[in-house]
């Protein structure tokens, strides 16, 4: 394995009614701005218990925080912080009020002149606003890591950064929480947890055994559950329980230690989100073929240890089962109600063009962080997808 | 699954040369203890590393800790604390230093008047002195938890506990530094790794799937491991990285998330080694063959995932591929060196009873936390094993 470093300081509570043990998980005193989404949190009871265990304390509240978090709505939230001297904020969402919440926590704390520098030009930040979350849907992450990623509306820009700043100090994970999510998020939280899977696991060989077999338990459990939810009537404990759990696992940064790391779809798919407005799962399950079938005779010996430890595939020579495994990758997500082609959302060559334009203006030679994608392979990678 | 708390702030410093990283981990100005058991490290060169890493910083040695460190030792330790006026304890050893400097942090602060009414009367605790360690030795997950067992040799007692306020702050992990270990100590802290998973693994099915693939890579990866380093004739880089890697997983706190743990051959395992003095790893290799038999008839389900997915068995009726798991388990045990019977260490009847006798006194109904092993059961299980 390559060194690496481990620190998690987040404290998970997971599992049904966890929301009662919040209360003493709040810095006493602390004044807070609870932060969430489009408002479906008041109509489905979580915003109620959220509240119950806020007795005591002042708090104020920001919602309309979109998909893709746009930073000029983020910085209204840094207004209001600083207008009513709040400490604390409460992000009661899912991975874009979660990730949205942490770039106000640092842009409320920025000596700098522009808070968009903290993304775009990696500006120093030196500390950062406490916060906690109370997950209601399970995709990103965001509840155990310290990555964010905002979008500025204005150029159409979507960029990400990490910082230990922004670990949240507690985040509640209620299953129970995510009945009342349209099937449409469903699947894409399990997309967007198989992919960030992948994006650590299927590189390269270097002895990161254990992280391997924890990022296959994590795709298979995908597998087996993701299907059962979308087809069920009813929500089932177990079932959202497994998925939530598998998104938190998946992006936490264990399976990340001294791996051969890629990233190379998310980059591709956050400037398909960023130029067309498409939700983020959808680009990744649009991109990752791509890329899993432009790598695959480089990163054969990890794709077939996918087909075989994943998908259970035993027949044909190597390259038959890299193909059937990248095949059955991309079925999972059509199965999930996704489609994965960029002209099933209409767009076109002219995209494709934009997109290399941006990389190059980055001054990027390689897409990702395995080392086998050059720039310029992000036009054939795509093309195959249209 | 269970409800659970998944909380684990400790900064891992994983690969060869971290200790290069520790100066900047050490807190500003600390008046720190270097502890340390036997003296090995003085002769292989991790003293040297870890003090050119202390320019700057006041510090102080206690050297001594032994194996299943004493309280008596331990509170030595606390007295030049106190007398130095020491802020920062730096454990550098294996599990038994790591464990016994643990206590130490919490005895230093501790407000009552005798410090053993921590482990024997779990009495309460406020705050801890910080500590970072330094580990020599892959096998009791003690650089990554918060749990410490410690000996009364006065009345030859040996208690756990576990607490949040002894975290390390930091825990550096370098291969190397296992290099120069005698084999058995390498076998016994592969032993130790893999009881350690099987406590928390091999109960019953709770829909902790993701806990049980990394418990089966962990059980995989010790199984293909550990031969090969009693076997080699110099130490290979990536054997020592694959066993410390495990050590350390097999408990953080992970595999025990929402599952059904048990323990009891631990507690089993904690009597021979307080009555008679037999390595810790020993008395485990010895009680669990004896445990998983007797539980095998309920445990089914989860002996037989163990049987296929750890063990590759596939022939025979269940019962007997339960039977092969164990005895696949035990040989294993052997293979490393380790002899795993009550009679190779000239044990006899006399000492289950007086094992029976001490559950008894502390008014245990039942053994271990799965529920399944009453302690008069205790008799059975050592029987089988005289």
């Amino acid at each position: 394995m390559n060194n690496f470093q481990l620190y998690n300081p987040v404290r998970l509570a997971f599992g049904k009614g966890q929301i009662s043990n919040m209360g003493k998980m709040l810095p006493k005193g602390a004044r807070i701005l609870i932060t969430y989404g489009g408002g479906s949190i008041k109509r489905n009871g979580v915003y109620d218990a959220v509240v119950e265990q806020l007795k005591g304390f002042e708090y104020f509240e920001f919602g309309g925080i979109e998909p893709n978090p746009h930073f000029e709505t983020l910085m209204k939230a840094v207004e209001l912080i600083k207008k009513e001297k709040l400490d604390f904020i409460l992000a009661v969402g899912g991975g874009s009020v979660i990730d949205g919440s942490k770039f106000v926590a640092l842009a409320a704390h920025f000596e700098g002149d522009d808070p968009w520098d903290i993304l775009s030009k990696s500006a120093p930040i030196k500390s950062a606003m406490p916060l906690g979350a109370v997950l209601t849907l399970a995709a990103t992450g965001s509840e155990m890591n310290g990555n964010f990623v905002v979008t500025k509306a204005e150029t159409r820009e979507k960029l990400a950064r990490g910082s230990e700043l922004v670990y949240p100090v507690f985040s509640i994970l209620d299953p129970e929480y995510t009945y009342t999510l349209p099937k449409r998020q469903v699947a894409n939280g399990i997309i967007d947890s198989y992919v960030h899977t992948m994006e650590q696991y299927l590189t390269y060989k270097n002895g990161a055994d254990l992280q391997d077999s924890l990022a296959e338990g994590i795709l298979r459990s995908l597998i087996a559950e993701g299907p059962k939810a979308m087809q069920a009537d009813e929500p089932a404990y177990e079932n959202r329980e497994k998925l939530m759990w598998a998104a938190t696992l998946a992006l936490n940064g264990l399976l990340s230690c001294g791996t051969i790391g890629d990233w190379a779809t998310h980059m591709i798919g956050h400037e398909l989100t960023a130029l067309h407005g498409l939700d983020h799962a959808v680009t990744l399950a649009i991109v990752m073929p791509g890329v899993l079938e432009f790598t695959m005779k480089k990163r054969k010996e990890k794709l077939l240890q996918y087909a075989t430890t994943v998908w259970n595939i035993t027949d044909g020579d190597n390259e038959s089962r890299w193909k059937q495994a990248i095949q059955k990758t991309e079925e999972f997500f059509n199965a999930l109600g996704v489609k994965t082609r960029l002209g099933d959302y209409g767009i076109m060559e002219d995209t494709i063009d934009e997109i290399l334009k941006r990389f190059r203006s980055r001054g990027f030679e390689f897409i990702g962080g395995a080392g086998d994608i050059r720039t310029e392979d992000v036009e054939e990678i795509l093309k195959s997808r249209l």
